[in-house]
């Protein structure tokens, strides 16, 4: 609009983007806002009515940038901004942004309410804020009545007014609104609220249409796990969390672990129709319980995003998952899929959306799309580990020049399955350990209780909750301790020897075990749990070391652990045992349900859409089953922490035991790598 | 690709479209078509399985284009079109473009099999051939199967060879056909046939899938009439109407008119959507029958299109029509409404698109629009006067330069209501009358004899078939021959004192009527016939009238009769009546269902949608209701032929009685011009 800038005019900044520009004094500051790109809500179109394209104006000096910025550099409160004031109230030093004018130089606070719950997702790791521009927005217009001299249909005008108010070209419009739609025109006197859709380069689709001003409009983003399913609510207006809520996934009864449920759909003619069926009407439950929480009504849901794993993804959409369970793993879609909402059974509004993040490859899933997206490898220069450790780990490597990922078949000892007193995390479960390199003493600790054994109280504390079990964080804290009090050789022996010096080390047949806990149940860790916990790191380390070879990289910069046993274990102990390649702890961060992060991102900014599906398509994806290297790389993993690769940064905290020989391997080495690949092979069907 | 033809380079031809250019020798025939734009349909893409792509080379001189074609310029049969011919057979001279390669000069004929049945859908007047351009193509190609080393999904990979094969770039794909895919892909090695809508600027759609070569794909035009449904099934790829079906419209049982079905959702809460269910199980009855009938499986119907008047374009829309059923007869949408067929409860494939062409105004619909398309008053120069005679009728004049449309209240008179032994067309009903001058006897036909009453066996005919009313078109003539014949005045009146001279001029009350047929029933005209005729004629002229002046015309150059009552009646009859205004004859044609036609254009050619689209938003609608003029203009059309304006043309061909001094009105003029318009308020609601 405005012409070359008069360096005379003032000058606007907004913050936090820091996008600024010279307006002539009299500018209205929402247009200056949206010329400069800065995304400021407004449903009513300048009515001052809906009152979300609120602003504060910041006081004082910016020496930065040489302005001063003051309340008396905006226009006074109008009528309407008053009669807004009145009805709805406006907090103060809030102003309405559509009825304001810009009458000399202004730092504007555009206010992000994107508190997003820490304790369920955690902030991308840049702690930026999620800039909102959704999918959809709410367009309040008033249409023109019906004119004979000029018989335009009601939606033809209603087309009209969208395109002249708020640039909206020729919009789909479903057929479904059509037969309500003269009602709701003339309810309120010609005044309507539009719901748009407008993502990727297809044109915009009137999704929603209420009589008047309608105020609300909110998503969710949804992680569809293996295990458990977390679900947020979100104000599209404000990009608030309204509500967040998790269930277990409830398709655990048709098979504990992926591999199963894929059996399942093979063997049952049903079997596909009745998970899927399980998860969406699980998904529904949550969206009930969300709403119930937040106040909310379900048909104010708009638009929904969605991650999961490759076999969750598919059996979500209704597509059997047959394929994903045996070579070559394919996808019946990998590219982000949308729909109509509706088509997947959401409880939501009628013209709701739904948006599935990009699948990387057959074992790596839109679930670790989401976590790069929050945790953005290929936004920075720094070469970024990123790792969700599940029965399948997918793993991510690379930076702003170039991302490889891969999955690794690690097998469900992290979750506690084939170690011998392995539980799920609950109370009563040992969550850390600590070993006495000296009397080979433990302490510990169960969840549920904040002390340690041999803290006064435990006792108590151990007679209410029970120690029941290890869940998977702790295996791996014990198993490292194990190590690192001599207990276990670098090949991972336990160490007979010590029998005679210590009565937690039990013989048992020709190998021997650690007693953790000596009460019922006895908790012991066996040689045989070791020898799973190693298989299931090396796996892991092996796909870490083989995309670090697709890298040309001997370390790491920066590590981050996704999901809820990446949240729970100690970087320090993951290192000790090789779980981890070596990088500086400080590094080292656990980033909680960063796919769920994803998902929320790409529902509060469709930008974010087209980061994941560009940053996908780049992605170099390794198959670890096709690389005859993996085999070596797997066997040279075995070893606590690593046959051959040092660990520098840690061993600059703490003392290691000292290394053998890398000449010398076990000598049962083959044939445990053995063992190893065709727990591999099966595990991917 | 070819650079700048070499003007020694072969010249090739093709016919009908007449479109040329030089090509170099060993050019692929079929790459040569879609160089020049020719539509040459192929389904394989270049496979010589489809037999899609039939062309004939003509043999001989072109001296208008200085070239000679002949067999020997072109290549052999290869392998493959030898193949084809065996196996499917291939007519005698007919090649496959797709395996031919230019070798000299050429003439082709792209054989073009849209054979309209004409007894149903009469071409467009031009009798041009509707050139194929549907909006749905089928699309063979072969997928890449899935590779570990680049894990892209096997819809991603479809896309793919979508995009390189066909030039069909991020088709939208259906959540429906997700689950299907991996199978259909795998039943056939890989070979899929794909069906792609792609209509405006929207981005294609991939609408259903079939394994290997699916080589049928076929589309229904349809007219719903408010008495009567017409529906063609019609190849896609050949553009052959396979068959064609009508049934009398369901709606009937809840109101003969539009008004009383108006008044019917009016008052029945279920009153619409019992409606709407009527019509649509009756296209679907109709679907069956034209299926059955051409031995097709309705889930190889891809597309529909469908022209209707406003209320049972709403109706079967599922809208609501009461707004049109009073001032200001806002239609809910008057641009063409696109939707997939199954949310028309359409029984075709589950995938099937629907089109709806575009309504002018509140009383001038989707079929009006359809009879423009097939007319074509936007294509040429003349002034085209389109009337379409119901109820309402729909007149439309214009040129290329403009075009106006309007309707007017004629009522349901010429339909046989309101008219004393008036009745549906059907076996003894008279359809043509003759009065001598002379003695005032009639002469009659009645329907299912081709015998005149005065021809031997009429009487054999007429115990038989019965004599039992007077159909729409037969009043028509009837009133005019009584004009003609001297029984009634340029007035309307019939003149009592022919009493004295004929037995057929029957006293009855103050008024007198004509004996057209003294049996059982006595079939008479009363003088309230006449009335009644006079008021739909007059308000029929009188809107043809306001557009010539909208038009800025005293004469019109041609005149289309659409519809089964234009169909009927004698052109020249009509005139008589001052029903339509002189025009030279041989200019006054009747096209039958022109709606249906156009309906079949927008099937077989998307860019008639474009073009039907555009020409709408063009028009001038001309609301009569609003024009203080009309009332004048309908005054002025009770006369007969008319109280103004001559017919020269007419009166060129026969001898008019002379005319009153147009100085003198009848006495009563005034009054029946009020009731005439009364009735026109009563009729819109």
């Amino acid at each position: 609009m405005a012409a070359d800038p008069d360096p005379r005019d003032p000058l606007v900044l907004f913050m936090p983007s820091g996008k600024r520009g010279r307006f002539p004094v009299g500018t209205n500051l929402l247009d200056a806002a949206r010329q400069l790109g800065v995304h400021v809500e407004s449903v009513c179109g300048g009515r001052a009515t809906c009152g979300r394209c609120q602003v504060e104006i910041q006081d004082g000096s910016f020496a930065k940038f040489g302005i001063t910025s003051s309340q008396d550099h905006i226009s006074a409160r109008g009528g309407k901004e008053e009669r807004y004031d009145r009805v709805r109230g406006l907090p103060a030093g809030r102003r309405l942004s559509c009825s304001a004018t810009v009458l000399g130089d202004l730092v504007v606070d555009v206010p992000q309410d994107t508190t997003v719950n820490a304790q369920v997702i955690r902030k991308p790791a840049s702690d930026r804020v999620i800039a909102r521009d959704p999918a959809i927005r709410l367009c309040y217009v008033e249409v023109e009545p019906p004119d004979m001299h000029q018989p335009l249909g009601d939606l033809d005008r209603l087309k009209a007014v969208l395109a002249r108010d708020w640039g909206i070209r020729d919009p789909v419009v479903p057929l479904r609104l059509l037969p309500g739609l003269q009602k709701t025109l003339r309810l309120e006197g010609w005044g309507v609220t539009v719901a748009v859709h407008q993502d990727e380069d297809a044109r915009p689709e009137i999704t929603a249409l209420w009589p008047g001003l309608h105020n609300s409009a909110y998503g969710i983003a949804c992680d569809i796990g293996s295990t458990t399913i977390a679900l947020h609510l979100v104000s599209l207006l404000s990009g608030r969390v309204v509500a967040s809520a998790g269930a277990s996934n409830p398709q655990i009864r048709f098979g504990e672990d992926l591999m199963s449920r894929v059996s399942y759909v093979m063997m049952n003619p049903d079997g596909r129709a009745a998970m899927t069926q399980a998860v969406r009407e699980a998904v529904n439950g949550l969206v009930a319980k969300v709403c119930a929480e937040g106040g909310v009504d379900p048909d104010d849901i708009l638009d929904a995003v969605f991650v999961a794993n490759p076999i969750m993804h598919h059996l979500f959409l209704g597509i059997d998952p047959t394929e994903l369970g045996q070579a070559p793993f394919a996808l019946a879609v990998s590219a982000a899929v949308r729909s109509p909402a509706a088509e997947l059974g959401l409880a939501a509004n009628a013209g709701a959306r739904a948006y599935l993040l990009p699948c990387i490859a057959g074992h790596v899933g839109a679930d670790a799309a989401g976590a790069v997206l929050a945790e953005g490898p290929h936004r920075q220069d720094r070469m970024m580990l990123l790792v969700d450790i599940g029965t399948n780990a997918e793993i991510v490597l690379g930076n702003a020049a170039r991302t490889v990922a891969a999955s690794s078949p690690t097998g469900p000892a992290f979750e506690g399955a084939e170690i011998s007193s392995g539980q799920r995390a609950a109370p009563g479960a040992i969550e850390r350990a600590r070993i006495d390199p000296g009397t080979l003493e433990p302490r510990l600790r169960i969840i549920g209780s904040d002390l340690w054994s041999d803290d006064p109280g435990f006792a108590e504390a151990a007679a209410r909750l029970g120690v029941t079990g290890l869940c998977g964080s702790a295996i791996i804290e014990v198993v490292a301790e194990m190590y690192l009090a001599g207990i276990l050789s670098a090949e991972g022996v336990i160490d007979g020897t010590l029998a005679a010096r210590s009565p937690r080390i039990l013989a048992k047949g020709r190998t021997f075990s650690y007693l953790l806990h000596d009460g019922s149940p006895r908790i012991t860790v066996t040689q045989n749990d070791i020898r799973a916990i190693q298989l299931a790191k090396a796996a892991l380390y092996a796909g870490i070391r083989l995309l670090m070879e697709k890298q040309g990289v001997a370390a790491v910069d920066c590590i981050r652990l996704a999901g809820a046993f990446g949240s729970f274990i100690d970087p320090k102990y993951a290192m000790v045992l090789g779980l981890i390649p070596d990088c500086d702890l400080s590094e080292v961060r656990a980033v909680g349900n960063a796919a769920g992060a994803g998902a929320m991102m790409a529902l509060l900014n469709r930008g974010h859409r087209r980061e994941i599906e560009e940053t996908v398509r780049r992605i170099d994806k390794i198959e670890t089953a096709l690389e005859p290297h993996f085999q070596q790389l797997f066997v040279d993993a075995m070893a606590l922490p690593h046959k051959i690769d040092a660990f520098p940064h840690l061993a600059r905290t703490m003392k290691l035991p000292a290394r053998p020989d890398p000449g010398e391997g076990p000598s049962d080495g083959r044939g445990r790598a053995g063992r190893a690949e065709r727990m591999a092979r099966r595990r991917r069907g």
